[in-house]
């Protein structure tokens, strides 16, 4: 008789964004005349870009004869975008990374969530919390965060590390040695994020207690200050602990177009066992690339005009982020983030839980966040919402707010 | 200090197909001016028909206005596509398969590479041999396959079920009882088949034995005899014992498009654990869902218009079946499948091993095609070449064939 992965059955409730879902819809099929402003999840609304529309259509017609038809893509992605991204978001940056350290994929999401499966099962990992969920819980499914404790809302094996108000969201080295770093700066989901200088204080920490950093960079677009890195490469000796995740989601508008990319270095080894190795078998054996049409829609990314448009939409965007992070504090709220991120992270007033500030605001202003605790324990208490609606509606949901 | 997942280590040699891609590369550097003949990788070579075109343009200018933009999708897929999977694949056919029991993906290998994720570490798992080699790599990655023998080529705790000319290509009940069980039908790589009263025999023995049945049914949309069934849930009891695997790779040419989905039936279960819970939880944790345009694509696949494109599309492969089938025999060899798949499945002359034939092939007619051995023990002294060239080049190839 088959049996489950029971690992799986550990896991408590669903996936954090699918609940909210349905709360929300359960609210609207019992309210249908309330309009709900949605302000949770980090979903795009501006279209996309002019420039990756015309790229779209032309790789849509070369896909329409024969000579132009592209099947099966190469298994690291084509090396005109590989070339792009090693150009545009490296060499730019004096950081070295060659294009075939680069692998093209579908999305943050799916690597963030697969890049565990190359490590050792007895692996420890570290996250800040709050922490975006995908983290733990496919760690969770591979059997390598030990129990979970309800009241705590932790797991035994998983070694958290607190980011709050108190120590300005930045994460302190944890008094145990983990193997596997979770790192997101800038950070979802507080918005937060850290100065290079102390981002170089993890990779040397990390390089001398051996740990690999995941460093999830998908906000990196949303940067407005001047010493936050774009990067982990900008910093010395990260070639050989650091793996980096991008993702076209945020700065292009591809959270339903699907394109991302994972950098391996080639020193990034376990004695002899190169990391960038198995990875490329995983990429091989289990993966059959993004479409090639996105591809190139993802180079148009890096063309000049492409990038001139998608400045314009993160400045929507942050525009946006602005509105609301003076919306709440003019209403007296304590707020975070929403600087160098499309993420506003406030504190809850009255010390109400989040997911008690998530229904009254859902049922008072019809407005939709995420609850902070859903990140993770540390996340009580406070409270995130995004940059991403549409600046009308952003205004909208301020002065409804403001009524409170 | 980290480690890595000791399984991975485990593998021989690196993907069979990325293999293949170096060697041939390898002989036309050395060679430049010999023109090569692919018909070794599955790979299809035909545009993407008009009606599938017109869509992805709809699409596209969907994604370019506010108003019809698309983020994120639904975790299981979009709706109008479980839909018309539902009503034109299974309904047409008396199978009981609900839109909401359909899970989208980016295509069948990255399903048949993750779907054992869900079960346990110990269970035993049986595959065909010959057999796509990914079944049994993502088990190796997973710790499941026991240890590999390099002098037989098998790992230690799968279960192998031989299918040989000997046995007309139909696999046998093993002698020790599976957990799970992968078949795939028609096959890859033989271009075999089997009827429905033989895959009934199998739903009855894994009902029986409470096995699972991956059944993976890529090549589906090539069948052209009667009796051959073209979903598993043809067969009576399959909703408690089966997941499907489909793939829009073969017969709408989405290799480089990527779209596919899996079907779990509700009553699928281990005790009151669900396989479609768990298989919902995967997606909605590690996954993020095909891209909206691709979705749309895949629905104009089931348009009457798209329908008798792709129909066109089949046929023309198939034509090149026949013509590499009648080329072959009339060259002497002996030869198999090629009439419900695009696969021919050849016995290498003079018992050459299947590596030897293929750098014969290559060297003396510049043809590639793909070793059996490659696929299993059992593939050792056969050769795979597949429709999917163009047609002339699929005569050329065999110009070149008979001149031996």
């Amino acid at each position: 008789m088959f049996k489950v992965n029971a690992n799986y059955l550990k896991l408590p409730g669903s996936y954090l964004f699918s609940n909210i879902a349905k709360k929300v819809a359960a609210y609207q099929d019992a309210n249908p005349d309330k309009e709900i402003i949605k302000l949770g999840i980090g979903d795009v609304t501006l279209p996309l870009a002019p420039k990756i529309i015309d790229s779209l259509h032309d790789a849509v017609d070369e896909m329409s004869r024969a000579e132009t038809f592209r099947g099966y893509a190469p298994d690291l992605g084509y090396e005109f975008l590989r070339n792009a991204i090693a150009d545009g978001d490296y060499k730019s940056r004096g950081c070295d990374i060659q294009p075939d350290e680069i692998f093209i994929s579908d999305g943050a999401k799916c690597d963030s969530g697969n890049i565990q499966e190359i490590f050792s099962v007895d692996n420890r990992i570290a996250v800040c919390d709050p922490v975006y969920p995908v983290y733990v819980d496919t760690n969770v499914m591979a059997g390598r965060t030990g129990e979970y404790d309800a009241a705590s809302g932790t797991w035994s094996k998983v070694i958290y590390m607190p980011c709050t108000a108190e120590n300005n969201f930045v994460p302190e080295f944890p008094k145990e040695n983990p193997d596997i770093i979770y790192l997101c700066i800038p950070n979802n989901p507080t918005g937060t994020t850290i100065t290079k200088a102390q981002l170089q204080d993890w990779v040397d920490y990390a390089n001398r207690i051996g740990a690999v950093i995941i460093y999830d960079a998908a906000y990196e677009a949303y940067i407005s200050e001047e010493d936050v890195p774009h990067t982990i490469f900008e910093c010395e000796g990260a070639r050989t602990c650091a793996i980096e995740l991008r993702s076209f989601s945020k700065n292009a508008g591809f959270t339903g177009t699907r394109l991302g990319f994972t950098v391996i270095p080639k020193e990034l080894k376990a004695g002899d066992v190169s990391l960038h190795a198995l990875w490329a078998r995983r990429h091989g054996t289990k993966y059959n690339g993004a479409p090639y049409i996105i591809q190139k829609a993802g180079l148009a990314c890096y063309t000049p005009e492409g990038k001139a448009q998608l400045q314009e939409q993160v400045a929507y965007y942050m525009k946006n982020a602005k509105t609301i992070k003076e919306g709440l504090s003019q209403a007296g709220f304590t707020v975070f983030g929403g600087v160098n991120a499309p993420y506003i992270w406030l504190k809850t007033p009255d010390k109400m839980t989040s997911w008690d500030f998530f229904d009254y605001l859902l049922e008072t202003v019809n407005i939709v966040g995420t609850p902070g605790s859903g990140f993770g324990p540390s996340g009580e208490g406070y409270f995130r919402l995004t940059a991403f609606g549409s600046y009308e509606n952003t205004l909208r949901a301020m002065e409804r707010i403001r009524s409170l």
